[in-house]
């Protein structure tokens, strides 16, 4: 029985056809407050709603009847990942005052795309791994920043349109500049108050600009040195081989010169 | 006889003179809309169909020919669609009320700049053969958008500009925020309504930002693993005569040591 | 005498004073502009000019001088650009009807930069290199500008703002939105007169970006193949030795067994 | 005990320790700015500043009494740095008529967190480096921009909104055409006046956007042209090797054919 559930849990068709009701509901889903149909199709959208619910709830069953020993389901981070997900959707508040909360909770179904496909997996376990490899990145453009938001609200606190009002303001116009966003429209606006004020904003994107192509190029490289590292070890297992060639080669022409 | 045209149809020249008569065409064609110049010009541009009509017929034609089994021609894929632009742009219904849909019809013939020329032919197959690998991504950032625009459209509903009414209205916003297009407009509106808003745009452009980076550099590496992998090849094949060549070394050793 | 010529416009500190001088004067030119300088510092200005002019003279005269067979100057595209620049802002015309044309020519002069200092020369070098690898990305640019453009003129014909009147401005727009410049404006205005213009425009957005990405990474690729083909004539040539070694140890192999 | 406070100051909890209360305190100083909360809590700072004025003052005393030979710590350009940025902001001016500009001196104190983070140190040190590789790009740049700003300021020179008023102006505005931020409002304008503008406006955007990508590219080939050489030197280390195998080969071939 465990390895019809087992079989039937690492088929192809069976996380395709889980992908498919996934992305079919979450279209019926976003359909719904597009055409402002609740009230027309709000029993049709109740019954899809309680069909994929039941259809969760059987397909995690199938995958962790799938497990020889019950609790090693719970130790993958994505099993438990999704029986939250699943659990907490299943919850019939759908008739409480959190019905809000509870139809918006269920847009995080979606989230189960990720596990119903094993490629998504792959690239979300990537994204993760690449993320400590930013913190001196993040770091930096911290201090960036900081010395920028500072000195800007600092300088440019009479500005008008306030958008240098405080620091919070400071960092999120700042971050509106890193974006080029409308960013010469604040640069003409505190130019009328100080008339060097360019130098400030043109250094500030020069800088970020060159900090983030370096960085840019930096992973690249990074990502290539590890590549290589596979190659020099092979390399140098071929110079091993050569050199125990070249002793045996050694032990010939001992042998003869004797 | 299907030598000659088989010489002429794989001969530098007909491609860049079919190359050359496209673009030429595709200028009149412009240049029309632009000087609206229909009623002067009625009659030049009316021959000048005409020509370009029949040179198709012809072009076609000699490659068809060049075949020493005529069905041949419609295995190649890219022959068949020549074959349909040819063929729908010729049907004379030039004069009837489908008039102004048969002139736009004609823009497609820009399209056999691709089948004349072999790089461009080359550039699509490879472009062709990118899709699948960005099924995924796709997905992702379908997810993201998801995710992000039922939130958007459930706490935002009541923006004035309307860009949260519904699902796809959401999902557009989210979309122009991605490609930094005014994007400060849509938070400071929102800001307006709720005042930490800030996070929800914010955390989407980062979150975008960089799953968009982190794939564009797994695409990077992926090609350059594809490329080491033959390299690799070549240096499994250097060890394997290397080893051979240990075993006729231990002969030779054996040999003079009996 | 020649070879005096030929050492000075060789050196490091020639090139360097005419960058110097050349930026100096750049500055001077852009300075007179920006102050409106003209009436005050009038004079001194024509007299920068005037020793410009003839530092110029000099130092082309010196690098002429510099070649053994003076004919030979004019083989290099690079001496006959410099000659021609130094010839044009000498003419006098600055007192003539010429004389606004004569002060704008002497813009070019700027160019200059590019001759005295030899990684400019190389930087552009690479440059023009890069020119015909992209004649078919333009094609295919082309070709989908052309296709949007014709059927963008056609159904957008009645947008108020005119951004799709006539086939230039269409191309135009087109080339707007391919830089994000406010294309969301277009796309709103667009689906006021039909809802689904949308599709239009992501559909563009998409294809563009999917297309350049596509043929970015294909430019990386390609540089770095030439590269790695470099590595591989290595390789073989270190099989190429094995090969010939196995044959050696063959011979040996077979003298011992005789 | 020089050893001992060698100890500390190489450990990861005292960097780590330093990296925390820097952005403790970088928070509070722009929480601080935020509120407005100088009046209330205005005591509460005073301290925290006090106590992290200390912090610092023991933190480089440890990392000097950690010196053998107590000059050496100013031989690294780091220490030096560090204590330019101690001594500072230990100045106590806060009461004086500086008090303001001592306040945004303070900001600077961010800056240690380069200093306390080996890793940080390290990007600082690669952004160092890069900075000469692209001087010539600057250059490059500086002849496009120059060029087109002098042309620009001579035929838009009537523009109302004055963006091509003067030289420095006409550098802004290409600069803000250069990140794509709301160039075609120019050209529409500069459209008013010669209904050809749009030749300077695209030629400028694709050149600089075609020079950018190229220089792009060779950064990215040159930086792997540089992780060759080393793959090179290993290749020609082994046909050194090969080389050797071979010479002793022939010996042994001759030795026996004697």
């Amino acid at each position: 029985m465990v390895k019809v559930f087992h079989k039937i849990s690492n088929s192809r068709w069976f996380s395709n056809l889980t992908v498919t009701i996934i992305i079919l509901y979450a279209f019926i889903l976003g359909f719904k407050t597009l055409e402002e149909a609740e009230n027309q199709y709000g029993n049709l959208i109740f019954y899809i709603d309680y069909l994929v619910t039941i259809y969760f709830v059987i397909e995690i069953s199938i995958r962790f009847f799938a497990y020889e020993r019950k609790r090693d389901f719970f130790k993958s981070g994505w099993n438990i990942f999704d029986f939250v997900i699943v659990f907490i959707t299943t919850v019939p508040i759908e008739q409480t005052d959190f019905a809000a909360i509870a139809r918006v909770m269920r847009v995080f179904r979606v989230l189960r795309l990720i596990t119903a496909r094993p490629e998504l997996k792959k690239i979300i376990d990537m994204l993760i791994k690449a993320i400590p490899s930013i913190v001196d990145i993040v770091l930096l453009m911290f201090i960036i920043f900081y010395i920028y938001a500072i000195i800007g609200s600092f300088i440019f606190a009479d500005l008008k349109s306030g958008l240098f009002d405080n620091f919070l303001t400071a960092m999120l116009t700042l971050f509106r500049i890193l974006t080029f966003e409308d960013w010469t429209d604040v640069m003409y606006e505190a130019m009328e108050l100080h008339h060097l004020s360019w130098i400030y904003f043109i250094s500030f994107v020069i800088i970020t600009a060159f900090v983030l192509f370096n960085l840019f190029i930096a992973v690249i490289i990074d990502e290539m040195q590890n590549m290589n590292k596979k190659d020099d070890d092979e390399v140098s297992k071929l110079r091993n081989e050569i050199a125990e060639l070249k002793s045996i080669n050694e032990k010939i022409l001992k042998e003869l010169q004797k």
